[in-house]
Parts: structure tokens; C-alpha cells; sequence
């Protein structure tokens, strides 16, 4: 369940009416999502998602808010925050912080096909080139270190050989610098169910909440790791090398990159098999049902590990 | 013929390197418009509509991109433009200033129905509220001033008894004193071919060209006059009260428009009246083929003079 503050149609009305996007017709309750509450808002003028945050600082939101302003602005597909009368992009409703975007064409697609995750890479290579002017900044909040210090917490609950497995992982990510390689604003958290696909077409990038400033080719393997892996863990060959070479056709790699690109796959899966393990020890309350399969990021780093060819061309120089 | 300027594929490569909105799939030359040159252009992330200004000052562009661009960041159905590279929403091609904006939803329709009549009024209405907080101004240069002056330039050409009823008509709208009514930003041509309708929604209102700072009435009367027009000039009652029950859901009027409302009413058809007798007795170079029938104005006014009802409901107070 994602809605966890309840809107009516009566509490909406005089909302709207901060809001120049024509009169109620429908609402309803949006099943997915874990962190937000959000509604389907269809009006005379057409379909719109409102979002209550639950749980974001309201100081942190104008960096993610301003930052799919700005990518709109560029004409990066993602959805437009709408400005109520004040000229503010977020309002407040039923004492949340709130957003209205309007609803994006494409769904959710869980087995892309190669062109789509070509297109994925076209565009996250040029939301990386368009996010250059974009002058806030965010540490991640969810770096090396919070692998490290999540790996220490979960670590208790593990089998011995997990446990050495998860530590050596941690180990070599801490000994990479990754704040040598170029670096940008990222989304993160670019998962299938973060990409709305109208045909192979890109119909928009969705939840910008991870967002952040960190090396781009970090975001690029989590991407990758999600977009291109097989149920087993191993990477699609097709899908990688069509992902890479889009990305690269907009923003070719540097020969740091390319140097990185073989461990930093690791740390992108080790960002998620830590996260999943603290999810599924030390669940929030309330999240149990959303506890994802730690093992699945765990394969994924056995498969890199075991890996000889990156799927890179052209090679570096 | 409305590509003055020819732009090739070559021309446009580098130019598209400027933006973050894919790779050139097709460019092809818009046959609509009489003022501007207009290309659909097709990449990997979609259709976009592509503008190089023939005859627009560059100093004037601004108040007409940001305004569209003030609209869009609201909700308003409009063509938000797109920023280059260097955040700019104007750029140059071929030597003329250029404009590039997502193509919009939807078609022209030329025999609108009263509940596309009724989304216009309604969305028209939301313009005005939303282009409050506009802050640039430009005084319309096509105002009652420009009505007379025009009227005496093409005088010479009419018969004596048409050439009376403009001078009237002219004389009548030069006693009236529109700024004392609601004023604020106008599109000031909402005519049929600038609105794009997606069934009986709002694809969105293009061409803002002409708009400026005037009384609001006066762009719900061009529009009016236009939307709700009968082949004869008469006016669709059903058409006209669906409109204006629309608008003033949004934006009632106020008692001093309910006044002026029927005489504007022949202001907004005198303004189209004399623009076409310039444009059909003195035709810029090669604008011949786009005069528009004069005489349809004339029909409108002498219905609005004759008409006891003007389909406002409420009644003013």
C-alpha cells in the first residue's frame, strides 16, 4: 500500500484551486511506490500524479524538484513539476509536502528489450550532459562508506562465507576513488520501474529521490546492472553492449572510465545486496512486503568478478 | 509556402548537438503559417516543432518565449520550449533566430462543438489567472490606435457606404476606455488554427506571437468571435454560452465587463476587419495568397450591432 495519508475529493478541491490545471474529475490511490503517497489526479485538462512525502526532509526537496525542472527545461523526458499560484513548485495538503506532475505516456516494462535499453542509455547519458548546468549539489548520502557502515550492521546475521564474501567486497571498494572520474548529477536508482517505455521509446524517468552528485559511470552501472541482468544474475551480452554504446554515443567514456568501469559494476551491485540486506534483517516498520532478494545483487557481483570481457568497444585508448 | 528559410539535415546536425533531445530521425518542412519558418523535426526521443523567425525582432522574442515557457511551468497547455546547452531558450540557424519546442497532442478542427468551445474558454481563463504572475509587459501594438489608423489607410479603397460603417465603427471604439477593465497578458489571435484539440481536450494553444498586455475581455471576444462564429458572422448561441459559462467558471467577469462586453465585442471583430483590409488592398510581398476574406468581420459586426443578447449568464449584479 502506497498511500499512507488519505486524500478526498473534498480535501483536493480547494487545493486545485491553487493550481491553474482545469476542475477534478477522478481520483485515485497509485498501488506502487514504498516511501510516498500518490494519487492519480485527472482534471478537465488531463491525468496528473500528486505526491505526499512521507519521509524526505522538506529542505531536500527543492534539489530534486529543481533538478526535474531543470531536465524538463532541456527537454529531458521526465515529468515537469507544475508551479501552483504562488509560482512554487511544492505546495502542502493534509500536512504534507506536496508535488504535482503531470502523468507521462509509457509504462513500466520488466523484460526490455535490447533497443529499449539502448534508448535508456541514450538518455541517461544525455540527462548526465543537461544536469552540467544544474548548480545544486547533494552528497550521496548512500556511498562507499554507507556500503561499508550497512555491511557492519548486517553482517551478524550472515553465514561465514557470505560474511567473507560481503567484507572482501567492501574492502575493494574502499580502496577505489571514484571522485576522480567525471562527476555529476545521477539518478542513482535507475531501475526498470524508474523508466517509463512508450513502445522503445523513453516516455520518461521517474523518481528522482536517490538523485545526487557522484561519478556518472556509477549511475551507468546501476542501470546496467538492472536493465541488462538475467534472472541468474549474468548480464545479457546484447543488452550491454547496445546500453554502452548508446550511452557512449552521447557521452563517450574517458580512459579513467574504462579503467574503472570493471570494479565499479561491483560497487553498484554492492549499493543494492547491502541495502537489500538491511531491508530484509533489519526491516522498517511497515516495509516487510517490499524486502527484495539480497542474493539476486549477491550473483551479481560473483558473475562481475568472474568476468573478462565488459562488453566496452570501442577498446580503450 | 511557410519555409522561407530551407534548413537541411546537415545544417541541422550540429545544431541539434546544442540540445540533449537524441539523434536526427527526420526534418520536414511545415506547410501552415504565413510569418515564420516552422520544421517538424523527428529524433530518437520524439517530435519536436522547430521555428526560425523571419521578421520578429530579436528584442521582442523574449517576452513571447518566456511567456510560453511562464505558462508551461504552470500547467497551462502550451508548447514549452526547449533550452540549449547554454540553458538559452532562443539559439541561431541559417541566420535567423531560432526556437525549438515538443510537439503538442491533437489537431486543428475547423468546425469546433460546444464542448471544445467550452475547454477554450476554460483554458483561456486559466491563462489569464496564470499569466498574472508574468512579470514582463508589452503594450499591444495592434490596439484601438492601430484599428483607426489602419481603418484611414485603407478608407480609399471601400465604397462609400462600407467606408461609413468602418468609420463608425472605428469612432465608436475610439470613445470606449478598455483600461479600465482586468488586464493582464492576452493571446490576442486564439482563433481555430491556434489551438490544437485532442478530441475534446486542450492539445494546446499555439502562436503566441501576438500576445501583450491588455483587457482580458478582449481576448475572450477574439476568441468569441472566431470559435463561435456561423458562416454568415452570426454567433452559435450554444457554442458562445458553453464558452463563456466555461470562462467565467474560472474567472467570472466583473461588473464593468458585463458593460463593455457587447461593445468589444465589435472592437475584437473590428480589430480582424481592418488587419484584413490591409492585408487585401495592400498585401505585403508575397502574402497575397493568405488574404483572408475582409468582408467576414464586417458580417460579425453588423450581427453583434443588431444582437439584444449577448449569451451572458449570470446576469451582472
Amino acid at each position: 500500500m502506497s498511500v499512507f495519508t488519505t486524500v478526498t475529493p473534498d480535501d483536493l478541491a480547494p487545493f486545485l484551486k491553487r493550481y491553474y490545471i482545469g476542475q477534478l474529475v477522478d481520483l485515485k490511490g497509485i498501488a506502487a511506490g514504498i516511501t510516498n503517497t500518490n494519487y492519480f489526479v485527472t482534471t478537465t485538462h488531463g491525468r496528473y500524479v500528486l505526491t505526499l512525502f512521507e519521509a524526505l526532509q522538506s529542505s531536500d526537496l527543492p534539489y530534486y524538484v529543481n533538478l526535474t525542472a531543470h531536465l524538463a527545461h532541456h527537454g529531458i523526458a521526465v515529468a515537469a513539476p507544475i508551479a501552483n499560484i504562488d509560482d512554487q513548485y511544492t505546495d502542502t495538503l493534509n500536512g504534507r509536502p506536496t508535488l504535482l506532475v503531470p502523468c507521462l505516456p509509457g509504462t513500466v516494462v520488466d523484460e526490455p528489450n535490447v533497443a529499449q535499453c539502448a534508448q535508456v542509455g541514450e538518455m541517461l547519458a544525455q540527462m548526465h550532459l543537461a544536469s552540467r548546468s544544474y548548480p545544486a549539489h547533494m552528497p550521496n548520502p548512500r556511498g562507499v562508506q554507507w556500503w561499508a557502515d550497512t555491511a557492519a550492521e548486517v553482517m551478524q546475521y550472515l553465514d561465514a562465507d557470505t560474511a567473507a564474501r560481503l567484507q572482501a567486497e567492501v574492502d575493494l571498494q574502499l580502496r577505489q576513488d571514484y571522485t576522480t572520474l567525471p562527476q555529476g548529477v545521477i539518478h542513482a536508482d535507475l531501475f526498470r520501474d524508474n523508466v517509463l517505455l512508450d513502445g522503445d521509446r523513453i516516455g520518461g524517468f521517474i523518481d528522482f529521490y536517490y538523485a545526487c552528485n557522484d561519478a556518472l559511470l556509477y549511475d551507468l552501472a546501476i542501470a546496467l546492472n538492472d536493465w541488462c541482468r538475467e534472472e541468474d544474475g549474468d548480464i545479457d551480452r546484447a543488452r550491454a553492449e547496445a546500453m554502452l554504446q548508446a550511452y557512449q554515443s552521447v557521452r563517450p567514456l574517458e580512459t579513467a572510465e574504462f579503467a574503472a568501469w570493471p570494479v565499479i559494476l561491483r560497487g553498484a551491485a554492492l549499493r543494492f545486496w547491502t541495502s537489500r540486506l538491511l531491508d530484509f534483517y533489519k526491516p522498517a516498520t511497515g516495509e516487510m512486503t517490499y524486502a527484495k532478494d539480497p542474493t539476486q545483487y549477491e550473483r551479481v557481483i560473483t558473475h562481475h568478478a568472474q568476468r573478462q570481457d565488459f562488453w566496452l568497444t570501442p577498446a580503450p585508448v
